[in-house]
């Protein structure tokens, strides 16, 4: 209810700040039998890591995770599985001296004024180190998903400032820090951090999900489609202002003519849906897209005010991401993972064991 | 689990099939004392209502709501509230035609994989005509926001096709069927409209959401933050491929010293956020977009499989939109006013008494 | 949140007061192409309706339930199936001079304050009336259950007052009004009705419900037992003060030696755990007790006070049951097939697939 | 759904094995500002632990608790609250001796079935061990209910073997290692211990929470009364096989005219009920009752089958209690102020400002 927890069979319940000792969470629900190591969560903990990269933060999150339940001799046992990664490179004197202003663009307000207090230092509950918990719970739910329904989530950075990226060659994405799949956007791309550190600014981004080897079926009418589970998830993220699935915004203008997706035995012709219809997977690629807002936290002054309300000046400085959006990366990828397992295992539920005659498409 | 619920404490729980016997829904945590009756729920209803309009669907549903339960002399008790509306004008037969066939774009493929069966009569469970009952819950959680907090949930179409529209008159959607607000834009939208039906075919459309007077505060971290809640809550409404918070995906290309909206004493210097901070309102207005995908349901031919899994030609012939994006403007603000009754009571629960010196900018 | 809501995966949410114009329900998770149609649901709740006998209420509530959606030609589709029976018998006018009193060991005074207001006629949502709702989503699960894994849930009154009944003929509870399975308690039990019919009084009573043909692994560590979720289940029917899961309170005075049933290769030895091993099923019967209190609706008058906190004295004149434990075993066999349905798709969901070369003993 | 978490809106959500790493759990929903440091569990944990006496396991558990999130200069910020407790006295290698045999009266059998493995080590999550985390999770329950509300939930021992115990002086509880209430029975419980470890046997035991000071109106109708919620929450205590609200199951032989508790302006007369009318608490005393099993774990043989379902002999030896109902006092305590605690904001979500006129009595 309060809001730490995600997932109805698959669940992932969160806590840690910025600044305290530990992050942690809980996966419920994972099935028995996986076989699964921290080793296995390093993959993405490393991508999603800021300071892996010119580009990123420069602060070192050493991002260790420790299994301290729910798995033994190497396989998930079935019950909950409790993990923590200790904080480590904790600079909390930085923090001193905004500890009374609201940083413009954060959470500083609203948390000041839902709760009454707020652990100020690095964002407390609201920094994107929380995300690293979710990256730890995603790795386990791709292990299951890729291994028990072949089910590959991947992403990347399609687009940053007005530098637009398609997706040419998967393969890229793990030859440079920008999750990029076009190798020709590479110069583009550096260009605009080079600028962006020496304005003191940032500047927004644009992820895409894909999601290969669907089942058909996944999701539940009418409130918890796939697609809308998809969308709590993705904007859950972070800095995430906007969600699409398949053509999104485009098909406002776009005729039904055009858009339906037609079916034949071989498969559908085209995939304007982006792999859901009516909410369900219908075992067409998953498409999703998610926007990134720039990080508020940049050297150009502004103004805001104090805890007494009075108008004040804040300059954020530290070592902040010029653009947050290419370390949603992993994350997005998390977020969709734990969404599809977590229906995945719904759907088997309820519908175990249902046949048809009807070939899948 | 199921996925027929939504909310937490102010839960509302759907049933009913297109051309079932009737449509209902139980809102249950409605707190209790707030007078209510039928009529309350008719000014959304008719908006909601094909029929109303020559550019909407020509079958006339009644839409009589009857209480059930959890009103008592006119007020709500604090229990849980029963509804149903019957379906009076059911032509089921126009669908035997089609029963064995996929229409694209459409759920009728992806229920018949997910169950095995499926009620086949108008899309069953995931005709639109549910989401009747989403207004008829929404109106009691309108009414309740209204009265208890002065929060106000209005909406808009703001483009349908090429057509953009601006929010200059919030007066004008009420004199005219496309829920525009701007007078002068209705002759193009007319002209639209005649010339998709001319050539049977149908349009996208925009939503735009706008919520007064929200209180500071609502909204929780890290899962259920509002604008993830406000995302479900939009995707889940049949035909949607995106939402957007604030200025969405324009982010993408905006600069952290241009996105960040400085606080003032007197209030924030813009609303590129649209009200939410960290997942948590900010007490500005908040901004929500949505996207509607076209109709498929258009008397241009498609091809499409049968339920053996072979080529057959299809025809979607019957009463349709041309722009199902027109009648989604009240379940948009329907679905809005559940969300943020939801997290209001949620705010209330945990952070009742909470007071902090710092005023309300 | 509001509580109207049961189960996780196969949930019952249910609403309605005692003089409303209908009572209902939404059954959502039920597995797709089940066979059901009202008929199956009248065998229990005929079994539970007042006036089927001389022994209890004389009130005619005729529970014809009309099913409004999710089934289709007779099979559940998987999605939520609606039902209301409608109030038919209601003479709201005997509540009238009550209206303002409230009732001693009745719900008056509770919901009154927690509210603020509440609907007085026949105590409301806090009617015994409401459990026909229950029964018909039991009767659901219960076919199901039978049907999918030959789980066979049966209960019957095991003490009323002094007399204890032992489960010798389950044959019998069909030819008695008391589901009384020992044909020779039946004459001291009728002695007893009349006796508190002459005293203008009533009697409490013990139900036991015995489940056959439960598979091992139902239940979830280490809150969601599935003896935990049977003891909120049945301590949730009106009336009922006390359940016991096996030996229950007998555990007190055994020592480890006698209590601990031993296995062998051919199975238990003996089952005093009741079927429940660490929460979750053993594979032995599953076997609970529960108590009611006699109800307060009694023609004794008594002390009480008003809503002015006056005292006033009060009767309860009505057509009321001398033991409203006797209408409980079905009610109580509903509640036990829920809860078993719900942990059956549970466990599903998390170990579907799961293979052990141990024998089931 | 995996059933590591309680509650709704004050959750807990639990991990941990009996010789992992270290056991953990989440607290969400915790209202901001409460002053809580490690010491304010401490008393409770060090209640709970064993080895704390002669007649309890002389295993030595630390119970060091550390927090790592949601609470900040020792209040708590209404964000998650992460803590752990480490292992530290593992004697694994006990248990290999045991790793493929199924102790009676344990969840060994259920576990190996249910999930295809298990974490055969002291009982792996099925170890009474867990319930460390719930009683450091009670106990900031407990802090807020005594301070928002004046709420006091205590327990004692009111029955061991044959040996009943009145509560007669709270006092008592704290100077011996009984939580019994009553001087003159120390020396039997002291005898019967003894007599117990002499016969390599162990004894089941009752225990009685009450509560004081509790406002009237928690519980919601119908199925998440506050009694229901009580059972589970009592029943979900390892080694429950009974629980009992009030009367319990004296009911049965009772009469209405005896069992309902007349209202005066002053107060009930009497509190049969227990506190809870109509599943909402009354305002009156709440009294529940349970009873545990006497341990499995003892040094007389036993036969079992192994896991290739071959009878085989079982000793357990280890060091374990003659009666877990001791240790089970501070757990029962804790189960009830989480309930409490979580019906308390429950109820202020929906029902925050609702008035009467009706004095409370």
């Amino acid at each position: 209810m309060a809001g730490n927890t995600i997932g109805q069979i698959f669940r992932v319940t969160t806590f840690g700040e910025s600044h305290g000792l530990a992050l942690g969470c809980i996966v419920d629900g994972c099935p028995p039998g996986l076989d699964i190591t921290e080793a296995d969560l390093y993959v993405d903990l490393d991508r999603r890591r800021p300071g892996t990269s010119k580009y990123t933060t420069q602060r070192r999150e050493a991002d260790e995770v420790t299994f301290l339940s729910g798995i033994f001799e190497g396989q998930t046992t079935g019950t909950s599985i409790g993990m923590i990664i200790k904080n480590t490179d904790q600079q909390s004197q930085d923090y001193l001296k905004i500890k009374d202003r609201f940083r413009p663009g954060h959470a500083d307000y609203t948390y000041h004024q839902k709760y009454g207090l707020r652990d100020y230092r690095g964002g407390g509950r609201a920094s994107a180190r929380e995300t690293a918990m979710r990256v730890a719970a995603g790795a386990i739910a791709k292990k299951y998903l890729k291994q028990e329904y072949g089910i590959e989530v991947r992403a990347y950075m399609s687009q940053m400032g007005d530098i637009t990226i398609n997706q040419t060659d998967w393969g890229q994405t793990k030859q440079n820090f920008f999750f990029c799949t076009d190798a020709n956007k590479l110069d583009a791309l550096d260009a605009l951090i080079r600028q962006l550190k020496k304005d003191g600014d940032s500047i927004g981004a644009k992820i895409t999900v894909i999601v290969k080897n669907v089942p058909v079926g996944l999701g539940e009418p009418v409130f918890d489609r796939l697609d809308a589970d998809l969308a709590h998830a993705l904007m859950s993220i972070n800095a995430v202002k906007g969600v699409e699935i398949g053509d999104g915004f485009n098909v406002v203008n776009q005729r039904g003519s055009e858009h339906r997706d037609e079916l034949t035995p071989k498969g559908f012709k085209t995939n304007h849906a982006g792999g859901v219809l009516g909410g369900i997977s219908s075992g067409q690629d998953i498409i999703a897209h998610l926007a990134l807002k720039p990080t508020s936290s940049i050297t150009i002054p502004s103004e805001t005010v104090n805890v007494d309300g009075e108008t004040v000046d804040i300059i954020t400085r530290g070592r902040h991401d010029p653009c947050v959006g290419i370390r949603a990366v992993p994350i997005a990828e998390a977020m969709v993972a734990i969404v599809l397992l977590d229906h995945a295992l719904r759907h088997r539920a309820q519908n175990a064991g249902v046949k048809t005659k009807t070939p899948k498409i």
